[in-house]
């Protein structure tokens, strides 16, 4: 094989404190956008407007975070996990400055942690990835662990280093935009009512929506974030054991956040991702359905007009309505979830109630 | 089910008069423009050339106005008609300002008409629309109505209104652009000679082009419009008696206009629609095809550059080369008709024979 | 049929000298960039990032060259090729001023020689194609050769005139901008170190990567090209002996480019093509593989920044990993070969290495 091609690291070549530049820059623009849009039929109004956009403080319509997500996510593939056998997780991921389309996205990456496997045929690497717009500010900062195979299973044992990780990100930490200001906000744009203090924790809803995944949407997703991963492009290399091949899993957190427009309207912003789990594969031909808790509420002490929730969105497969349920009584997960996304969303308060409570 | 859902209104929920805002406000992109071509393949050049529209007098290539006509009534369906059990007619659709990319659209509606069905289990209703840009300037104006079920079949009869519908808009109602001049419009670019006066009552034309129907293609396409209906994403909940997705029906209002440059290359816009009948369903693998017949011509009375054609272009499914037939002697469709589309276009006159024309 | 519709020349129908000027001209927008790295996945970081591109002395990301000959070749099929029946070859293709999102192309073609097959029922046709944007400056120039049948067999032989064809394109003719400059060119956000003088002739590159074709995927390309052909959309009327639709060959092209990115990161420019066999038919279902030969390289004798390599890269289909084999014994073409591509590409060459070399 020609030294000139990417072929992927293996478990002993990462060592703690190890940085990568990834390739490729990429500018975002409304082609992406629209492509987005075409894909997972998102109907936040703050994505698609920029009237909607520019009212609350924006300077345009900005890019879907998810999509943002999927971005940065691709460019770290060619150096962290080409030869990764499983995505275990995602933590402390902060979303930063917003991406508007001309923006250009850069991508570095270091590794905060090793944890070889007993059997010492593999081991997880924990990477912490942060994309910066070519201003420089920070457009978003994450953490994740794979587990990659040793290439030399009789290599030396790597130490270990596990890394401190935390089950949600902090609401202090969040990023907010100091232009932003909801008193222009139009809930009759927006699809929806519904605010900050509407909603209660533990208050769960359907997303009612299901959409039927084809071969060809995952793979024109995977292509169009470049993501240079075999599995999903090539049915002869990269079959399952169903001879199918398995949905790219970026794709399937998409359709759920655009599933979430019916009942969450107003969470027109992902502000942090504290977990994510894409706990069975998904195939063409799958149905997915999606249904939303709220975990947690966070009102801004010096914000009145706007709130965060934190929320689980559980997607499923082959389930017609999503009944609320996602694990067994062992907190197994049923065959049938496929994502359990816990993250943080930002959305408007009602301006008389937040002030009022404010006066108390 | 939460409250916070969008379930949709029942026939019961709608009274004469009722208005609605609906969300979202849309930018339309050049991603849109392009995927719209993607999907449909349309060669119509002044929306194909920012210099061949502004040859004419646009600000640049506008958007399709049947891609404009997708994204208004979209954004109709969640208050009008997410529950409706059919999509009975169009009528008095007249297109307004130009749309180009950037452009925002926002969309009203009123409820004009209410005609509940004997049997006091579903009726119909009738639906004004407007769509206006970011500066106010009215888009799009048309009523439509549809077929609505009962949820309750014992509530009280609703009073019958039914409102008075043109068979076809009149040329005087036409909105024409001042800066509109075809002095430069170059045939040898626009992809055929024939001009207005080219064009006679009665002409029929054949676009000979087929296009076989993707499932993924109706399914982007209702995605981009950012259309909620269930009907045409979700293979489990909505399948028809052969087990299929019914094909979202504006698709093929899409593929017919698009086949219609073969033989109609100077109708650069659509400027009003008299009526449209979805005859048939079509489903994934079904071959479209498409013919035209000349309705009407009509020269305008102080703008002699410029006429209209009054056409009717119909779509067959599975018929090889579309026959100029699509209704028995009994007045009644065939069962290969899908699409009865009766509008108005504008095409360039000959400028030579149009002055001579007004000199006798 | 009407008169109105296009139904494509015969071979009597061409002389020599013949000239067309065709329609539609083309706005190439972002959003027709997004579509086509959704459709290929391309990485080229020139074209994926502004900043990358304004690095080195692009005004902005430059649509992809590939890109830019689809959309003209799609434009000259109406009054060269809707009747072909056989595409024979491309040569002497030189790329000129690069195409940027909101650059309009416009086309014009020349017959340039005739070849009538012996049995009277079809000839060669030799037509130069060049393309220009709105300022006139040339965009792309090629001759390409196709098999057109003869309406009328009985039609008087016409003279036979065979144009001289050049093998391959002579690097002195190479279109170079004067603003290029790599001095800031960043290896490491190219996504491989290997530039010009680390290549060497002979050497071999197994692009690794494959990809399984959909149909909608060479579908929604033509469309997006606005190719006219019916052969790649219509499932009824032109089906091969195994009852599938041929896949558009241009999309072969488009993929094996998108892969080379594996193995050649750097050729950030297609400059010219001096041939191209579409070797074997593919069809939705085949599985892509590609891998590269450098088959010469120039280093410019007044630009010690910058050489080209002529590459041969092949396309096979359901090889699993390509092999470097790609005909017989007998110089015939194996039936998994789909595409041999001989083209030249523009490569940075590493500043310090080539300083040297001058000063020897």
């Amino acid at each position: 094989m020609s030294l000139k091609i990417k072929s992927g690291r293996f478990f002993e070549d990462f060592f703690l404190g190890q940085e990568f530049i990834h390739a490729t820059p990429r500018t975002l623009t409304e082609g992406d956008a629209s492509l987005y849009t075409a894909l997972y039929g998102s109907q936040f109004a703050v994505n698609s407007s920029d009237t909607m956009a520019m009212s609350i403080g924006f300077e345009a319509a900005p890019i879907d975070d998810i999509l943002v997500f999927h971005m940065v996510f691709s460019k770290t593939i060619p150096e962290v996990s080409l030869n990764a056998t499983a995505n275990l997780g995602y933590s402390n991921c902060i979303f930063g400055t917003p991406i508007y389309p001309g923006d250009t996205i850069f991508v570095h990456s270091q590794v905060i942690g090793l944890n070889e496997n007993p059997d010492g045929k593999a081991g997880t690497v924990y990477i912490q990835s942060q994309s910066r717009n070519q201003h420089g500010d920070m457009v978003l900062d994450y953490v994740r662990w794979v587990l990659i195979p040793k290439y030399n299973t009789s290599s030396e044992p790597s130490k270990t280093n596990i890394p401190q990780l935390l089950t949600f990100v902090d609401p202090e930490n969040f990023i907010l935009q100091p232009e932003w200001n909801f008193k222009a906000y139009e809930t009759e744009l927006s699809g929806s009512p519904y605010l900050f203090d509407d909603y209660v924790v533990g208050e769960k809803i359907d997303h009612v929506g299901c959409t039927t995944i084809e071969e060809v949407e995952h793979k024109m997703a995977a292509r169009l974030y470049q993501n240079p991963s075999q599995v999903h492009v090539n049915q002869q290399r990269q079959l399952t054991s169903n001879g199918k091949r398995k949905v790219y899993e970026e794709h399937i957190v998409s359709l759920a956040r655009a599933m979430s427009f019916n009942g969450l309207a107003n969470a027109f912003k992902i502000v942090a991702i504290n977990s994510r789990f894409d706990c069975n594969p998904t195939f063409a031909g799958d149905t997915i359905s999606a249904w939303s808790e709220v975990l947690a509420t966070y009102a801004f002490p010096n914000k009145y007009d706007l709130g965060a929730l934190r929320l689980r969105t559980v997607a499923s497969k082959n389930k017609g309505n999503a009944y609320f349920q996602y694990k067994d009584e062992h907190c197994k997960y049923d065959t049938s979830t496929v994502l359990d996304f816990d993250y943080w969303v930002l959305i408007p308060r009602n301006m008389r109630l937040s002030v009022s409570r404010k006066n108390l």
